[in-house]
């Protein structure tokens, strides 16, 4: 059995695993969580970081406006399931050229040391990777973009690697990215990058076509007494279009480019109709999970068809043992 | 208060604002008034075009045949919500070069003077702006094609503009345009055409993306005491494909290509199911409106997913103040 | 009346035509017959081929895996509409050049003489028109494949034609193909493959715009005393990709390439939920055919958004009279 | 032998046809006429417009810029051959909106009644028909575009037909337009434009392929008493681009839409260095020709790989019968 | 030392190899041989077939003519050097659905038996293998086509291999084709053809990237006590177009699916100006080889620039050798 | 009169300007100085980097094999113009993953301190910018890639700018991209990189039309009294493709992000037929530039058309006046 090494969370959202269930991922039973009209000028609600904050829960929220700007939200929690957005974007402090604001998204939220940081897809010329941080959800900074455009989907791990600071991310284009792979990165202060390495890629051919088109980093890795336990989106070009799916991966615990077990099967796919409609059809796109070290518990959340907010559940053990059943044999990467 | 400068219309069909509705427009309960199977050839009805008739109301709808061709059809109601549509397709009279049929389709209806004139695209070596008229929905005239191939959304307005009639257009291409402004063309006649003004165009980047890729007048402009109200459809592309909305604008009464205010926001977009599933999902078009002068109230005709017809209300005061309150600000236009 | 040039089959799953449905096919009303997880390790089951089979049925699924990978599966049924399918995919005895897999989908079967021949798009180097043959859906040889990449839906007829075997198929490219026209071509021994001829296309312009994009043949052509009954899908690419939709045509008996009749109207298309939501929304996609020659009554199967199965009724009456009704002109073809 | 139906120009440029020359048009032996800095400020001095001018010749010249700006240029000449460009463009008079200068480039020039007419593709939210005149080369008076975009390759007929102006053009796009047809079009006043009539396209398959992509209208109609004797470009588009050649067409003299003849034959393409080799390779591209009704000698100006210009000679009764010889055959087209 | 295996041609064309020269092709010294205007209609005479004939040489000659339309006319030469063409395009004999011309161009001619076969590429509702043969280069009859299309590059062996004909060729699209790799089919009657093999294919990455996007087999495979020598077409897309150069393998002699060895490094590409300037600019196509066996000498006959014909010159050994100096290593292919 | 900050050059490539030349850039009157056999197994020589070395000059070469596989080749040169390039490309030393070769073009060669830096197109999972140094031409050592692809044109400063390693380049994709700014970046070390500020971007519309598509970093920065003199790439795309011409630009010395001048007008483009012709028709692409201080001579190497290497003058005065003369306004920057 696989150990998440990190603090409990007896207070973590729950459903035990549906009877009969044979997948290795459950949807909680009255998705969605958070609908797209959750503030007032709200379009949509998705692709959002939540974190345990003080008794309960904080988040960064992606609000798509109804004029359809993209932009990052505080919200709250007791339960983690029930929220209170707030009704206006976060702003950042910093330096001045840094902290124009073209356009924010996709945010992931990271406790390290004594602050949550936060990394989100920050337009700057084109998309990259916008970093900053918070020490109470209430005062936000921001630092320097991680990377040059064009970038998407940054997730920071939770601890330094090496003695660095270490990120995930996908480098992209300017448009709706037809390729993607996943890169790692390692910074000694969180403004310098470097030492990049090649993580893993698209699958090509039909070994694992869910993921032959693009594929990106989701929540924060967990890390695992096996190693660094990653949930990541996998996307497929049908002809009418690109469908989104999860897949998870288990990176080496001191050289996370290394990548010991990749599943072959996705863990969970647009099958719901919050999932299959919606501003954009077939998207289940997680970007945070919850983890209670002492039961092994995960809390997925995901934004399903960029509309609203989902939830599901899972364990350390089910998708480890899930991709130990189901690997992606090495040659097939 | 904006007053509508036009007849009143107490049998307009309407619905009060529900409670705790904060949107400007509501869909009506019964959605949609008309299935895609209203006449025994169709395979849809959408996009279509309702004028106060007699005691009642007259129409021209887009009826898709079962072979997916692309035509107009008369129809008539009582109250507006309740449609017998004819079986055949009208035929117009006229030159035989201009009446010859390859496709009509998203037609408006506009009463000047002493008949009803009608608008739509035209196949002509391309899609264009075809003109004609009727007293009685009985008998069809067809005229000159307004303008050169290649143009879609032709919206006259219901009087004469510094002596000339007057039009809103979308120049297009052969396809499925990608882009699309909206621009103002004047005539004598309606024969000859000129004057041509650029009136407003998408809104590039982040600040009112749902407008960003395209943008169509919709019904008839609405002549109020601040302007004439236009109600339009704003085009995003998702990486799944277009994404049809509406917002509004208001135009100067007697330069109608200068813009006095435009929504940030859209008014309506498509969440119901029967907009968001069908033949071309996350559709939601406008083309025609009736109004009421003495209360205000608007009831607005739309395609839905290119399927079906839907009905929604509003009033010109809440289109009025709600541009007023999200307004697109000059420079991002 | 029209009669089916086959062996009676008393029990066709069948239900009677619902009162006041006009159209030419209707749908179980149990659809879809088969969910997306019929086997543990599916993804999604659909266009799919099945036959008589001892007392009951049988058939070849495709099955797209949780790795989304493709593959043909054997199933078997007492009823036709209760299926057992076989967890794990067919293997193929055969040349070691020919068997190797890449990838298998939307299988055909047609039983001719002592045996069941088994057609479907086979990856070699490229999609291409792979075959074999089964005695008992227990053991499955692999002969050559009938043509040189790049080719989909091939579709054997039930007999010798002026003393060759003969297929229908749509030469394709390696993508999302965006074009298509059906042909035939005959063989002496099943092997060597020529007298290629051309049978029809897609309809340019507005006359049967359904089928404007690209076209390919269904199930088995059911051989009647007026010609052969070909059932086929037809595209049309709206600015939210491609719509699949059901057609159908009379071929000569002895000169098959010979169009003696085509239907102008659709026959189905989705409408259902489970049609219009799923991996690929808007396919309706006919891969198979029952037939009992007693009462003309057809079973049709077809695929449903990529992700289910449906089923649905007609008869040979219906098909022929609809298409006499609704013909599509010769001019237009 | 057709006779040219203006007046005589004895001084025109002239080089008897080469022995053994074979093809209807032949290149002036010192070609090219105009080299690509023939201005300081040149890039490139291509795709102009001559007229006869007092006691010589006038011109409107397109001088790209070294920053590849596109304007137009005045020039004066004594023989035709040898040009004095004026170093800075034109400026027009007009009305301040329609005299905004987004970009202009490929002018013709028209004498019409007292003054000289100029049409050239005018930026104004995209290209579009610009239309002005001038007495004497020095001031210049724009008036209103002739369409809305997207147009280029406007050209005047010169003298009223039917009563009204006429133009011919080619409806295009935003970009780099892969279609194109011939369109006339009517007006009263030079101000509102309709009427408006196809004239002829592309020609589809392999029948005349170098006009297979688009085509467009070159030099002033000339007209003679068989018909308005145009001489058009044509487009095929190789695996390498697009390739430009000049082809000739007769019009019906009162319906200038009817096309009498048609040359399937190109009558000049690249073949030469200057022609071949340039910023844009294989264009040879007409815009203006003078005329002698005494000889019936004409002279081709035309634009060679978007770069220089050159000169080529023919006469209206080489044209015609060469067109007669090699016709264009009606069901083709 | 390597052998041909075929006749000796002691009237071949020939040069020796210049000194210095480290190519190993050389060019001749008077190319092009055949120019643009080669006969009276001509635009372009290239991509060409040659074969000894009598005591001298036959051809057949794609000739572009002036109206760009794609044919193959009949040539005859006494030195394989200088050449007489017809001034019509061949006809051909046969079955009336099968003779119907769309187009012909790029054939190649290939002695098998008693008489002269001819492949090319053939318009049959587009592109696929045309095939014919002659005793005389007057008379010619037209067989069934070889393949379903799309097709294109059909070169015969010229003999049986296991008893049947084969033939290699390079499966295609519609248009202009971005991809194409060789394959080998056998017939056993030049009607029905089967046994489909994959040969080779494009090499991705640096490794030969001038073979990168594109390949396809070129003259008749010259036999050789080594194998069969075949001289294809390779294509890189710059992003200026696509460039066109020569290279060569050894295929099996029994099983010539089997490559033995493959040139990495091209053996001649546009380098001349008339083999980077023309209709289609930076293009070398061969297709015809004569080779005389007592001295190893080819003769290799190419188009360039889909313009002109030009004839370069290699011998077996420095081909072979050239191929084991240079080879492609196996893991890139 | 400006002043370049460097050492003197006194035997720097020279020859003057020519009498009557007006451009502010002069080529070699025996360009290409490099031919494109240079060394035995080139296809090609071009886009090519050059310093000063001992008493004469060092490059690394840009050569394109036989293969067309792209690598880095040394050479000297005595007086800058005949060149001896080593038979074999550079080998590196360093860290294993980072040393692996996937492919190397563009080099620039940069001394700053102690060594001479080599930046570079390096393939990595996609191409960016390859770093390492060398003390000697003969030794090379390669360190960590500066940035995660997409990236090309990376060019360091020669000095540190406020205690930092600079460097521009170009984030591009993974094809023959698109679009193109530029950017600057800093690192402490050469091993982490950060604080990128945008510099400039190609310019829409018709203002400067020669840099609308995407512009790139040529030679090393050359430090003046009035800022860093910046001789850069920009590319228009023509309907048949790219054209690549030169500018120039003023950076703030202090802040190499401001820009403080650019040049409207190009300073050299594809004109004389070696620039013209070649593999990619319409190159002229400046990687390096020889300055003397004494007099302010500047030495540009450039590629021309992919294919060879060409030399030209200019000098500091002459680049700084023609920009000030022919200034890109800001607000169309």
């Amino acid at each position: 059995m696989s150990k998440i090494m990190d603090k409990p969370l007896p207070n973590i959202p729950w459903q035990e695993k549906p009877e009969g269930c044979t997948a290795p991922v459950w949807r909680y039973t009255e998705n969605p969580i958070i609908p797209r009209d959750a503030i007032p000028s709200s379009n949509s609600v998705f692709n959002s970081a939540v974190v345990p904050f003080g008794k309960g829960f904080a988040g960064l929220f992606r609000c798509d406006s109804k004029s359809v700007s993209m932009d990052l939200f505080a919200g709250f929690s007791e339960d983690g399931i029930h929220w209170t957005i707030h009704h206006d974007p976060i702003s950042f402090e910093g330096d001045s050229e840094v902290i124009r604001r073209e356009y924010r998204y996709d945010p992931r939220v990271c406790f390290i040391g004594d602050r949550y940081y936060i990394s989100w897809c920050n337009g700057y010329h084109g998309p990259t990777i916008g970093l900053g941080w918070t020490f109470d959800f209430q005062t936000f900074h921001q630092s320097e973009n991680a990377f040059l455009p064009y970038n998407r989907n940054g997730v920071l791990f939770p601890r330094k690697i090496g003695g660095n600071y270490a990120i995930l991310s996908r480098p992209s284009d300017t448009g709706h990215t037809p390729f993607g792979d996943i890169f790692y990165s390692e910074s000694p202060d969180l403004i310098f990058w470097g030492k990049h390495r090649y993580v893993m890629g698209t699958v090509p051919g039909d070994a694992s076509a869910w993921q032959s088109k693009k594929i990106g980093p989701g929540p924060i890795p967990i890390e695992t007494d096996e190693g660094w336990l990653l949930i990541y989106h996998g996307v497929i070009q049908t002809c009418n279009g690109f469908v989104y799916r999860m897949g998870c991966a288990l990176l080496d615990r001191d050289k996370p480019w290394k990548v010991k077990c990749r599943s072959k099967y996705y863990i969970l796919g647009p099958q719901e109709y919050y999932e299959c409609v919606g501003d954009v059809p077939n998207v289940t796109f997680p970007c945070a999970a919850l983890t209670d070290a002492d039961t092994g518990r995960i809390a997925i959340y995901y934004g399903c068809a960029d509309t609203v907010t989902g939830l599901a559940f899972t364990t350390a053990d089910e998708l480890i043992n899930y991709m130990k059943q189901h690997p992606l044999e090495e040659d097939k990467a």
